[in-house]
């Protein structure tokens, strides 16, 4: 395995770990805790996680601090993907070839499964016990909730949904130009990774502004890159399966960056964000960020 | 106005004009602020508002922390309801005379406004600029996270839901106990009323062991004597209208505790608890506690 795979197996097993002991049933509704297990542990990378622990690392942090920014960060992307795959929002039966969280319970308890993996995040960040300096919760919990609510993730996710014309009458999809399409997914899936990758400059106590600033550029970058390359996924995928280059986003009428700019432009564009993160981060860091670059490159290969 | 009548309004007034701020539009996406607005806006008393500034009276605390915290929990407080009003939850078309969020508009909508006043609350007490005391912030974050998460209202809520039978293949609601009642309800709805009441001993920073316990034991009073006044008015109220006392809960057979204690047993219980929060509060604090023991008093007479 490579660097960069055990680095991810670790950042996984950890936070699994963490979390197994944070959702254990104790004399919680045992429903409740199975929906909530269920929806944490269904076979993600636990890519966020990973950010975390890699970007404290760069600042010679390790131990209990970034573990438990890490659990609370994938508790949130673990809720969103439970209430987006609602029958009343993306209407998902399936996710990671296992039944989503409310086809396996049920609508109610999948809302409450989603609520409570929210609020746990909070929970963790802000207990005793976790490291993170008493002077740092208050920014971490700041940025997160940030990140992940109206002015970044939340925000985001309703923008999806009208682009997709759910709130108009002729329920058409909206033609998005490319600066709200960019607006739009780094609401919605960048936020929350621009705050995995600068979490390790806020529980450093002498990070650098330009260390910081590098850490936000890789975090918007990778973020753009991934979207991306999910995007040319989605297009070659189907032109594979059915031989011809149409995609689920684009069947929808959905506008994405490989609409926008066509597959050519948006492999162009993968390579300005990887080589953008890539020369940011490591002329901050250098060889300390190569896993950090190594996940760049391993986003561009990405294939099925 | 008598007192208890002015502090109510004075809160109110008060989270309202923050909330104002903190919910406008900005560059965020309409639909959702205005479903926001409408949940947070909706006529409620903000009695936990009241509470929190009043707990923080006590001990001679002021201004914008208190403020901060008390909008905190009311968001926390508005997005329970839009997501128990969910036709998949309660099913509640009208809440105080106006259509409920889902509605007023949709269900993704309502999720994800629930999902955003959720996670803003942590943004609130987490920001800088709220007077919160540093060191005081990580401690009100994790109350208030464990007050409205897993092991208070939403896991209230899951049960809750439970004892009305759905999950069971029969459909039928369960049997609960007195027992089973009391820790129901103490999840459901007193956890956050505990919260608000214990937060001001939290924010002073001298505040004295037997003075935090005081506040406990009245939360907790407060809290059960709301829930069997409310259950009273439910009893009393349909057997007002229809002539015979068949209750809401009744019907669907749904334990409280005046199914299980009968309407003077819980009569009883509410005349105990309501002197005992008195007692407890009395001690503790003398003529300081006259608003808060006023509201115990206001509870206990309370009529539809």
């Amino acid at each position: 395995m490579d660097d960069l795979g055990k680095g991810l197996e670790e950042a996984a097993g950890r936070v699994d770990r963490l979390m197994t002991v944070l959702l254990a049933d104790g004399r919680r509704p045992p429903r409740l805790m199975e929906a909530m297990r269920h929806a944490f542990f269904a076979g993600g990378k636990r890519m966020r996680p990973f950010l975390v622990l890699e970007s404290a690392r760069l600042f010679g942090i390790e131990g209990e601090a970034p573990l438990h920014v890490a659990a609370a960060l994938e508790a949130i992307h673990c809720y969103s993907l439970v209430h987006d795959d609602l029958p009343t929002m993306d209407d998902d039966d399936m996710r990671r070839g296992k039944p989503t969280v409310h086809r396996a319970y049920d609508e109610a308890t999948a809302i409450l499964a989603g609520d409570g993996l929210l609020t746990l995040a909070f929970a963790i960040l802000s207990s005793q016990g976790t490291g993170i300096p008493a002077g740092r919760r208050g920014k971490l919990t700041n940025r997160l909730a940030i990140a992940a609510g109206i002015d970044g993730m939340v925000g985001g996710q309703m923008l999806d949904l009208g682009a997709e014309g759910r709130f108009r009458a002729s329920g058409k999809p909206l033609k998005l130009g490319e600066k709200a399409v960019r607006r739009l997914q780094a609401l919605k899936t960048g936020a929350l990774i621009e705050f995995a990758v600068t979490s390790g400059g806020i529980l450093a106590p002498r990070a650098e502004r330009a260390e910081k600033q590098a850490l936000t550029v890789y975090g918007r970058e990778l973020g753009l890159a991934f979207q991306i390359r999910d995007d040319l996924l989605d297009v070659e995928g189907e032109a594979a399966m059915v031989g011809k280059a149409v995609a689920k986003d684009a069947e929808k009428g959905k506008a994405t960056l490989v609409s926008l700019l066509g597959i050519e432009g948006a492999r162009r564009e993968l390579d300005r964000a990887t080589e953008n993160g890539r020369a940011a981060i490591a002329a901050a860091f250098g060889p300390r960020a190569a896993r950090l670059i190594a996940l760049l490159d391993f986003n561009r290969a990405r294939q099925h």
